[in-house]
């Protein structure tokens, strides 16, 4: 029998539809293919850093000069940018429509120096140097009181949304903050002002308890199946201590958070082959005075955590999921969880 | 410049960013390839009814027999269900989770006995018999007092979600009023509380007085790309005459939508080629006194208006859409509106 069943920090319902997962395609996993990029038009490679526009970020071990080799990980601007830097807001209304001039910002975080290397294949200390450098950017981006929220996400591979093979990740910082945040905000204010309790532990304790949906932990983070999991073999990346803000992750906490992420990467890569997935970071939104979120969610700080939510590129959202904003997953969490479960890694 | 726009139906921002439509594959159609299936393994075709359950719904225009040949539209329960439409709603509480069983019902719409029929090739009166399917079959599946919600789709072509090259529709009757419906009415009803007007009929008034937005027209029907459009070449067909309720479009009204669907199909044929997409119908809520929506909502039927959405998949959603709940467009509606306009088709 499928079960509904409702995500508590969206309100949003997803159908485990177990059932379903026997008809002919219904998990559709588009193919990987490998990179055919010639090396010397690869635009993020290693001495060819006059392809992009100048770097705001860079981790260099040898002390290199700025945009020149010797980098580990380097941020760049975005070179086709969703929103500009420029400018000042400037929100108008146009008949019953409402608009803002795409102030923001949009920068690409070059992962490593090697065309071919995935984030699956590096060591879990350079991954800890990608979370470095994500965190010093948010810090950066937020320190602009135009900007209402950043978000930190990686497309992998083309059927994730990757138009560029060498791997890398974005930062995007918003004028308004994301309707998927703000959902999650008041869910977690309701629960807040009803138990005095925040939702996120509320959810950590039970799956400590239950232990069905947990796929990994270590000493700081705990990597699981969410109960409503939207995608089959989704995965979200809490820490154990509770904390709204991402630029508050100590040194250990990074490097936990990049061993929690190898290690499910290399676990959906045991059980589903190469594939295509995105992940992101949700941290609290910037508190810039003039979005008014903190305003509107005093008590935020306590009741929002940090995490990353990791989505493999199993199924494709359609007419159904348009129409309700409610998924059909083919895999309930549990069964997920216990695959991920068995399959070993080594780090 | 790009722009961030407001939906006001669903208080989601997109942005509207013309220059990323320059980068290389800004504009990823996936490629749509021919019906391989050989006929007899057809579960749609006719003749094979038996490969089906028992149909709920046929139009049989020389009067045969149930499950028999002579059919030109043709209703079955799903094979391979998301929900069940065996027992009674079961809600129970799981912890922090809520949950409830998957009862609710999942029909296929077989729209032409023919594999090789696409629903754009189809005669008008033809389409309007298949609107007169999804009538009936709403009709009857909302007597249903289990069910919240009836949703009419289609999934064209595999990137759109189709499992199956036969022509088809799909109907899902649902426990839960869907979130994107609940958003809406949520919107819908604070603007009435402020104005005492229906926000639709706000747009369909400013979409008609500015013409930059409108794709098509006819006597009862309005085919327009939205403010706010997710995805480039997106397109909303609203009635003219503002009701709430799919069930109660006239016969008129069917035949103006049949109309306007397969304009815009052709047109988006002629400016972007043979691609996938989805569509579907939103209409009202059930009123089956168990979900409350109308208790929540009581002037639902003077603000809400059913209609149709149309999006070609012309771009995946990644990293940043998931994480946000904003999509990034790189064509603004009313350059996709004026390309379309500028299509010629023959009905």
């Amino acid at each position: 029998m499928p079960e509904l069943r409702r995500d508590p920090l969206l309100d949003r319902w997803v159908i485990i539809a177990a059932e379903r997962g026997s008809r002919p395609a219904a998990f559709d996993i588009e193919p990987l293919t490998a990179p055919t990029l010639d090396p010397a038009d690869d635009p993020f490679g290693q001495g060819q850093e006059a392809f992009t526009p100048p770097e705001v970020f860079a981790i260099r071990p040898g002390g290199s000069p700025a945009n020149s080799p010797g980098w580990s990980v380097r941020v760049v601007p975005n070179m086709y940018p969703a929103l500009r830097i420029e400018g000042a807001l400037d929100p108008r209304g146009y008949g019953v429509y409402d608009k803002i001039n795409g102030v923001g910002a949009h920068e690409v975080v070059v992962d490593c120096p090697e065309l071919n290397q995935q984030l699956a294949g590096m060591p879990v200390g350079h991954i800890t140097d990608v979370f470095y450098a994500y965190r010093q950017r948010v810090e950066d981006l937020s320190r602009d009181k135009r900007f209402a929220y950043v978000l930190v996400f990686k497309n992998h591979g083309r059927p994730a949304g990757a138009t560029q093979p060498h791997s890398h990740s974005q930062i995007v910082a918003t004028p308004i903050v994301p309707k998927r945040v703000t959902e999650q905000l008041r869910q977690l204010n309701r629960h807040w002002k009803e138990k005095r309790r925040s939702l996120f532990q509320d959810i950590i304790d039970q799956e400590s308890r239950q232990r069905e949906r947990i796929v990994f932990e270590n000493e700081h983070m705990l990597a699981l199946c969410p109960y409503a999991s939207s995608f089959p073999f989704e995965i979200n990346i809490y820490p154990k201590r509770l904390c709204s803000d991402f630029r508050k992750a100590g040194a250990e906490e990074l490097r936990a958070a990049a061993e929690a992420l190898k290690i499910c990467l290399l676990k959906w890569k045991g059980a589903l082959g190469d594939i295509a997935y995105n992940y992101l970071i949700h941290t609290e939104p910037n508190d810039s005075g003039e979005n008014g979120v903190h305003m509107d969610f005093p008590m935020l700080d306590a009741f929002f955590c940090w995490h990353i939510e990791l989505f493999p590129r199993t199924t494709k959202p359609a007419g159904f999921e348009w129409g309700t904003g409610f998924y059909i997953n083919v895999v309930p969490p549990e069964e997920a969880a216990e695959v991920l479960r068995g399959i070993e890694v080594a780090l």
